[in-house]
């Protein structure tokens, strides 16, 4: 490969190329985890607004569906998202972002949303409490 | 809360109930993190029968958007992912998986497909490689 043409390479797979590939409602699909534990702490959507604030600001910044808004995570918490490190993965329709994260994740006031396991037991799938600590009470917070 | 109650708790985010809230097109999004890493190693997507076959086998399957089709992780190229734990979100429409990787998880060859970071600078974004190493040759595996 020459020099030149790797330069051009606008592969999205393996080119050096920054190009989102945003689904029909225009969104990529964002996973946020704990830089320090590596645990998953949510999964939510970025448009490329909140992409280009996250990217500019270094604090995540989200696309609500329900809401159908740009948010910045932590505007009503205070639960802020710094971010370490982003990535994007082959087909450049998801990125995952490693960040610190002030308080707690999740909107019920758990460190992540992920605070239930799924156990399969004889062809049944049901839930069970895990890492469920509250770290902060979602009435007192959100008003 | 009374026993009753807290048995028949079908509240999506506070209950034990497994009840996975598909999407349009029938789908949850899955993360699929390393077990001893912490990495993420892909983001898919599982349908109905993608989760139970997950949930009852302890290996992972997914659907394929592009192939229209249930797609078993490593089918083809041996590089099947062991589950250690299942998890879901909040409000159930995400799954995050902690497996045993065989081999790679990515099509590229990498052992994850987020091998690109995004840098910003000066208002703009580009991806640098990082992690990229290619585990095995796409080229010789999938034929």
């Amino acid at each position: 490969m020459s020099a030149s043409s790797h330069t051009h390479n606008h592969d999205p797979e393996e080119g050096l190329t920054f190009q989102p590939k945003f689904d029909a409602s225009g969104l990529v699909t964002c996973v946020a985890t704990d830089a320090a534990s590596g645990d998953v702490l949510m999964v939510a959507h970025m448009n490329d607004e909140a992409l280009r604030k996250t990217i500019a600001s270094g604090e995540a910044w989200y696309y609500s569906r329900s809401r159908k808004a740009l948010w910045r995570k932590g505007e009503s918490s205070g639960h802020v998202q710094r971010v370490i490190e982003m990535r994007m993965d082959c087909d450049q329709d998801a990125v995952w972002i490693r960040v610190e994260q002030t308080g707690a994740a999740c909107h019920t006031g758990r460190r992540s949303c992920f605070y239930r396991a799924v156990i399969g037991e004889g062809g049944e799938a049901k839930l069970t409490f895990i890492d469920a600590d509250k770290v902060f009470d979602p009435a007192k917070v959100y008003r």
